[in-house]
C-alpha cells in the first residue's frame, strides 16, 4: 500500500462533478428552472419544523407515507411495497448494484450514456459494458439482444430518455431487453420521463409483464427538487426486500421525508411547469434545426446539438456571453438544458453570435 | 443467477434495525431522550425555509459551510479542508470503505463491537477480521498489534467509546495502533464521544501526530439530531480528497446542510443536556452495581449490564412492563440507553421487579 490508501483502480481519477462556474445563465445539468414557490415553500417549512421537534428520534427506516405518497403519484396500480427511495437517484443506482451487482458480476448499458453509471459500476465492484447506440443515439434491438446474450448481466441500465442525448425507449426495446435479460434487473432510468413527448409510454405501463423491470425516478427534475435529494423506484417487492438487505438503516432523514412529502403535495403546481418546459423545448429543438445545426429528438428537459469542429470554442464562446451549457456526449455535440423563456433568449442569441463569429 | 438475483453472500440475511416496538420507554437505540426545544425547532425551520427557495438547483457538493462550522464546533485546530461529512456515520464508513477497503482488502476491529461493522465491510467487499476484547471489554495492547500484524489491515476501525460496550480508548492504544497499522488508516468511532467521563481524551488530540488517524463522530447523539442524519469525519486533508472520488455527488442535501448548520448554532443548549445524561449515566451504573450486577465501565449514553443466565427473559419482563432495553453484547448482557429522569425510574423500578420474579 502507498499513501493514501485509495484503491488502485481510483488513484488519480477525479472526483466526479460538473464544473461550477459563476456564469448568469445555468443551463448546464438540467436543472428545472423554476424554484418552488411561496406556496409550496411555506409548506415544506411547516412540515420540517414538524418533523424537527423529534429530531433526536431515528427516523421511520421504512418511510412508510412516503412510499405510500409516491406510489399515489406514480399511479398504474403501482403499490407502496414496490416503491423504494434514497439520497437521489445516484444512491438508488449503488443500492441496486450493490444488491444485484459485485465481483464476477456485469451491469451493461448503451453509449454514450449518462458517465455516473460506469462510476456506480466501480463503487460497487461491478464490470462495466457498454454497447454502442446507433448514430442517432436509438437502439438496435437486435445487437443489444446479442451483447445481453453474450454478457448475461445481472443489471441491465435503460436510461429513457437517455442523458444526454434525450432519447426514449419504445416498449418494445424495454420488453425485449427484460426478457432476454431473464434472472437479470433491467434498470429503465426515469429521471427525466416526466418530460417525455406526447404518445411516449412509460415503462411503469410495462411492470405487471416484467418481475425483473425496475423503473427509476427522481423527484430533482419535474419536482424542481434536485437540492433535496430524493430519487425512488417501482419494481416487484422482492426487489424492493432484496435492496433492504444493502441499503444503510434509516438512510432517509425524517427532514427529507417531510420535505418530500409536502413536495408531494403540491404535485398540480409544479408539473404545471413540465408541460411548460416541454413547449419550450420543442421550440429550442425547432429553432437549432432552422440554424442548419444536427439535434437529436428530446424526450428530456435538455437538448443534444452539433455537431462543432470545435465545440470547446463554441462552450467557451457561449461562457463568454454569460450561458454555461454542458461539453458533454459524443464529440462535437454539446447538451443545453431548458431555462426559463429569458433564459433560452439568452442562450440563442448568444449561440448565434458564437456561429456567426465562427463562419 | 436465481431469483431475485440478490449476490450469494446477501441471501437469507435479514435487514440491520433494532426491532421497533410501540413500547411507552424507549432505552433501546441510544437516542438522546431530549428534543429540540422550540428555539432549536425555529432555527431549523427558518433555515430550511431558507435553503427551500432554492430546492431546485443542485446542493453546494463541498458543503463549504457546513464543513467550516463542524471545524470550528470540534476545535483542537481542525481546519474545514479535514472536515467530511454525508448522511450518517452510517454512510461515512461505507465511504472510508470504498475508498480504503474493497476486494483483496482487509478492515480489522475487535469484539464485541458495533454489529454494523461487518456490514459495512461486506458492503464494499471487504475481508473482516475481528480480534477480541478482553473480559473487561478493553483492549490487549500486544495482543491488537500482533493482530494488525498479522492481517495488514487497510482499515482499521476503533470505536471509543465501543458500542455496546460503552469502553473508550486510550490514547497510547490509539498511537500504538497508529503506527502499527503503517500506511492503512486507523479510524477512531466516536459517535458518542461527547458523553466522555472527565479525563477519557479525544482521539482528536492526536490528529497532528498521525496522519492516518481518522476520527468520526455523529450530530444523531450529543446533538440530538438522529432523525436529520449527519456524520462527520476529522482527518488529514489526501483522506477527504481520497473519499471524494467515490462520494456520490450531492450526496448531503441543502435541507440537510440548513438543518445540521442551524443545529450547531445552538451547540452550547445542546450540550448541556450532554452534562445531565452524563450524570444520570454515571448514577445508572451505580445503581445496578448496587444490585449485585455486573456493569461495564462506561464513557457513552447508554451501559451494558448483566449476566444473565436468561437474558432475554429479563428483557422481556422489561418490556411487559413497558421498558425497551436492547438485547446485544455478550450473551448474558443487556444494553439500556441513558434516558429522561422519569424514564430511568421506569428503568429502575421494572428491573426490580423483574429480578424479584427471577429469584
Amino acid at each position: 500500500m502507498s499513501w493514501p490508501p485509495l484503491r488502485e483502480e481510483l488513484r488519480g481519477i477525479a472526483p466526479y462533478g460538473a464544473p461550477q462556474l459563476d456564469v448568469p445563465v445555468q443551463l448546464n445539468v438540467n436543472e428545472n428552472p423554476y424554484g418552488p414557490s411561496p406556496r409550496v415553500v411555506a409548506d415544506i417549512a411547516t412540515a420540517v419544523a414538524e418533523a424537527a421537534g423529534t429530531l433526536h428520534r431515528y427516523p421511520d427506516r421504512e418511510f412508510t407515507e412516503l412510499r405510500a405518497a409516491l406510489a399515489d403519484y406514480l399511479g398504474h396500480d403501482v403499490s407502496p411495497e414496490q416503491v423504494w427511495a434514497a439520497n437521489g437517484s445516484n444512491e438508488i443506482m449503488l443500492q441496486l448494484l450493490q444488491a444485484f451487482g459485485g465481483p464476477g458480476r456485469t451491469a451493461l448499458s448503451f453509449a454514450p450514456t449518462y458517465s455516473m453509471y460506469p462510476e456506480y459500476a466501480r463503487d460497487a465492484m461491478t464490470t462495466w459494458v457498454a454497447g454502442r447506440r446507433e448514430s442517432d443515439f436509438s437502439l438496435d434491438l437486435d445487437a443489444a439482444r446479442a451483447l445481453v446474450r453474450e454478457h448475461r448481466p445481472s443489471v441491465v441500465l435503460l436510461p429513457s430518455p437517455n442523458n444526454p442525448t434525450g432519447t426514449a425507449l419504445p416498449a418494445e426495446a424495454v420488453t425485449a431487453l427484460c426478457e432476454e435479460t431473464g434472472d437479470g434487473v433491467v434498470v429503465v432510468d426515469e429521471a427525466y420521463g416526466e418530460f417525455r413527448r406526447a404518445g411516449t409510454p412509460s415503462a411503469l405501463e410495462l411492470l405487471p409483464r416484467h418481475r425483473n423491470l425496475v423503473v427509476t425516478r427522481t423527484m430533482s427534475k419535474a419536482f424542481a427538487l434536485a437540492g433535496a435529494r430524493l430519487g425512488y423506484l417501482a419494481a416487484a417487492p422482492e426487489i424492493c426486500d432484496a435492496i433492504r438487505v444493502v441499503r444503510l438503516p434509516y438512510h432517509l432523514s425524517a427532514i427529507t421525508q417531510a420535505t418530500a412529502l409536502a413536495a408531494l403535495r403540491h404535485a398540480p403546481e409544479l408539473l404545471g411547469r413540465v408541460e411548460e418546459l416541454r413547449g419550450r423545448r420543442d421550440e429550442t429543438v425547432r429553432w437549432l434545426r432552422e440554424q442548419g445545426l444536427e439535434v437529436a429528438d428530446s424526450d428530456a428537459n435538455f437538448v443534444l446539438f452539433g455537431r462543432f469542429a470545435d465545440r470547446h470554442a463554441v462552450w467557451q464562446g457561449l461562457v463568454d456571453r454569460g450561458v454555461l451549457v454542458r461539453e458533454t456526449g459524443p464529440d462535437g455535440w454539446l447538451r443545453v438544458s431548458i431555462g426559463t423563456a429569458e433564459e433560452m433568449t439568452a442562450f440563442t442569441d448568444a449561440l448565434t453570435e458564437v456561429m456567426e463569429e465562427q463562419r
